[in-house]
């Protein structure tokens, strides 16, 4: 059940490294040890990080390089924030309502209508 | 450094069953009891997975209520597609390649360049 695509994404996003390691890849493609860099982190552990990211088709290796720099792929990003819009109107109303309790702290009157 | 608020996020979105729990709620609040009837599943594990949901935010147990029912809340959700809209114009981009591709494929060139 855990094996859906959405949830392989999401899973392979839901860690600081790798999602840092996308944001170095959204500037152009890097090979593994320079994305290993800013990280005190082995090229292992490094190359473990891009096989999850890999994995979800979040990064591909250039072929016919010597050092095959890996590329990001924001296809499955796309299918995220496709299945997040069905709830964007939730975080929305959400956000109206508390524009409307600090409208009524301002005008002193965080009770609104009890009084 | 996995425990940042995206990473905890994104890990409880990373399961389909959390987030089928996720669309129930979005037709409105919800017991344990009526959560856990769509799944072959026992209340306990319901409640673990509501516990991952509480856990991150995504859902609150309402006070004052004989059964307590669930309620979804989506700041969290907004914080995700907050962040994933850095990344649009890569998966954008890729759509435009895609259209150009099948653009030349229906003039009966899939080479483009090479005619």
């Amino acid at each position: 059940m855990s094996t859906d695509k959405l949830s392989v994404t999401l899973s392979a996003l839901a860690d600081p490294t790798r999602r840092g390691i996308l944001a170095r890849l959204a500037t152009g493609e890097a090979t593994v040890k320079e994305l290993a860099e800013p990280y005190e982190m082995s090229l292992a552990a490094v190359s473990k990080h891009l096989k999850v990211l890999e994995g979800a088709g979040l990064i591909s290796r250039v072929k016919d390089a010597q050092y095959r720099p890996c590329r990001l792929e924001a296809g499955p990003m796309r299918d995220v924030a496709g299945w997040l819009e069905d709830y964007r109107k939730f975080w929305e109303a959400s956000l109206d309502q508390l524009e409307i309790y600090l409208a009524e702290l301002q005008k002193g009157d965080p009770g609104g209508s009890r009084n």
